[in-house]
């Protein structure tokens, strides 16, 4: 009997030209249309939109950061609570990480999302010791030291509930040498054999498990991490590790990564939400996408638009145009006239302006969702383009590229 | 003809057993049913809210405060993109303070909402003097000085485009003589005629105008205060200048004054928020209050519930509960179960608790939803109340007293 009995992926298209595939990710909470974008609710919360505002503006999934919600307010209370979807309030799909990327690469909680997806080039001071056992490290919230095994990890994601987790791997610096890398991917690989079992044992057919492919910029290694997650029974796969040191070699490891992968498991590119970015992980075959970008963005004044709007308004590139730009100041239309959300049917690019410069919170909540129905509309348009072959064309409409 | 054309207040109930009214005022944007409480968009936002939460809240009217508005974005630029209710896409009834408030009493703009309502003992640094003409001031943002005159006052506020408008009156300081408050009277009511006569120059029927009160705490003077704005042709009244020490003191005065004033026109009493000094003044005839209470203790993490709740949870008065305290960590039910707000539909104490630990806005903008949603129940049951004469009931349930 399957390990998902809950759970399927079924592949509804295959592109002609490129990797894309367009899909349905069933879970216990509802089916994903893939490609899709996941939402970042690092602290059991999205910053600044309730979850009925998420979904009016469109969204199917939304994760929640193993490493915060275990320090605050602790996964047995969410578990007391029923959970971390009644906990929220979120009845739609859910994913947890395993809580190793803020402890190996991040120490301070609240800058942790903040600069996720970038590189890492040391270890924070919260770090301890990595050990076969796991990784211990200090909250940092209180200091209280904690050890994070795989078998706690793949616990404590039981404990909060979401439908989609992820083993706990070795989340690889970005400096270290070939050798370096592919110790640590066996060391990975051991704690996901780890974590399989772990999750073997306590199996309710609640969540599925992802596993996730180590082995850095080489291709070499890069294979035997393929060839591992391949032939464990993982439900979907992470792409992991280092993606490299340019958006040119991020595109070629992913390529060559996704080639590899077993065809038929969803593939999660981690931490990855830039427009031409999710169009280059669509061709190369990923099927969903994370990333704080497109809330946290918005907390800095920045909305979304696509190409012809930031070339129009702002005249340079970046993917968004920023409202505490004077430039706004008496424009009386909305971030984008042709946009449905609640914001730009409601608000002006003056008044968004006007509350930036005042520091009024409601700014951030109404870029917020404009950035996340922008997202939302973003991956629909992929998914019919997927259908109709025409990725080349949105790709230009909404990247520029 | 009369200077109000759209605007009508027509009392339907007069309590038998105390002063108290219910009515319907009718203004350009909409009737709202009185007793009501007026919200604070002080910066033409209510922190933390959509108009549209707003509205599915209960809520009648907000007010924007002049002051902030003509200093950020300015008057002009809110007149030019089509009004305050355009810019801040808000469509029911709104008021606008005369701006004296800010600038006599309070230096700092984001400071000053904070401590409305409280008392005033000594001029701001941003004020620099106060002629027959006007009161000279310098801007909290960038030092600019401003000359704020009644006439000025009546423009900025015809070009934001309030439905209820307010004469600008000197801001008597709390520490002051008799002697000081008669003068400072007299300018007052000087300066109403000069905001009456520019009001009926500019009139085009959209805005009714409010004069005040003034006399502090002197009953002779609350008397010439009260003949002053009964003898003029103001759609309404508002109760102003010093209200005393104590609790005691500002009920007497709003009494004795209330006696005075014309009884057929609507009263507003400015600042006053809390639910047992709301009782009282309707008591006494009050038709209309504001306060920046509700949306601030929000954000401080209180949530307002009725004097059973705060009795059963916290043992102690002050009219609200604190989700910060720690006996919420682990409850898992709502603010008030009983509560048809979408924060209690949706979220349990645990979970705004946690929010509030974690510092996420999502709780400011639950406890906002919250206790905007308790404060219309609060009137709507006051106006019920009324009717039937039972707010001695309604007093006990939700004050306590």
């Amino acid at each position: 009997m399957s390990l998902y009995p809950k759970f399927s992926f079924n592949i509804t298209h295959r592109s002609a030209v490129s990797g894309a595939r367009a899909g349905l990710l069933k879970t216990p909470h509802g089916t994903i249309e893939t490609p899709a974008f996941i939402f970042c609710a690092t602290k059991g919360a999205i910053k600044g939109a309730f979850p009925r505002e998420m979904k009016a503006a469109g969204t199917q999934i939304i994760l929640s950061n193993t490493y915060h919600m275990m320090l605050q307010p602790g996964s047995e209370l969410v578990e007391k609570m029923g959970g971390l979807h009644k906990f929220i309030g979120w009845d739609g799909p859910m994913l947890t990480d395993s809580g190793g990327y803020q402890i190996f690469s991040l120490g301070h909680g609240s800058v942790a999302s903040e600069i996720k997806g970038k590189r890492v080039t040391h270890r924070p001071k919260t770090m301890l010791k990595i050990t076969e056992e796991g990784a211990r490290f200090k909250s940092y919230i209180n200091g209280q030291i904690f050890l994070l095994t795989p078998e706690r990890s793949l616990e404590i994601q039981r404990q909060l509930g979401a439908d989609l987790i992820v083993v706990l791997d070795e989340c690889t610096p970005f400096h270290v040498d070939k050798s370096y890398t592919e110790c640590s991917m066996h060391l990975s690989h051991r704690w996901a054999l780890r974590s399989l079992a772990e999750f073997q044992r306590g199996n309710d057919g609640r969540q599925a498990l992802y596993g996730i492919i180590q082995g850095g910029i080489y291709e070499d290694l890069r294979r035997q991490g393929a060839e591992f997650v391949n032939h464990h029974p993982f439900f979907g796969h992470a792409v992991g590790g280092s993606l490299g040191a340019s958006k040119e070699q991020m595109h070629d490891i992913v390529g060559l990564t996704l080639k590899m992968l077993d065809p038929e498991r969803p593939v999660h590119l981690l931490g990855i939400g830039g427009i031409s970015d999710i169009f280059n992980g669509v061709e190369q075959g990923i099927d969903t996408f994370d990333c704080v970008h497109p809330t946290r963005l918005a907390r800095h004044g920045g909305a979304l638009v696509t190409a012809d709007h930031w070339m129009r308004y702002e005249g340079k590139g970046g993917e968004h145009i920023n409202l505490r730009n004077k430039i706004y100041r008496e424009d009386s239309r909305p971030i984008d006239e042709s946009c449905g959300c609640h914001s730009c049917q409601n608000f002006s690019r003056a008044y968004l302006h006007h509350l930036l410069k005042a520091q009024e919170m409601l700014a951030l909540q109404a870029l917020t969702i404009h950035n996340v129905y922008f997202m939302n509309e973003l991956l629909k348009n992929i998914r019919e383009a997927i259908r109709t072959d025409t990725l080349d064309i949105q790709k230009k409409k909404w990247a520029g590229v």
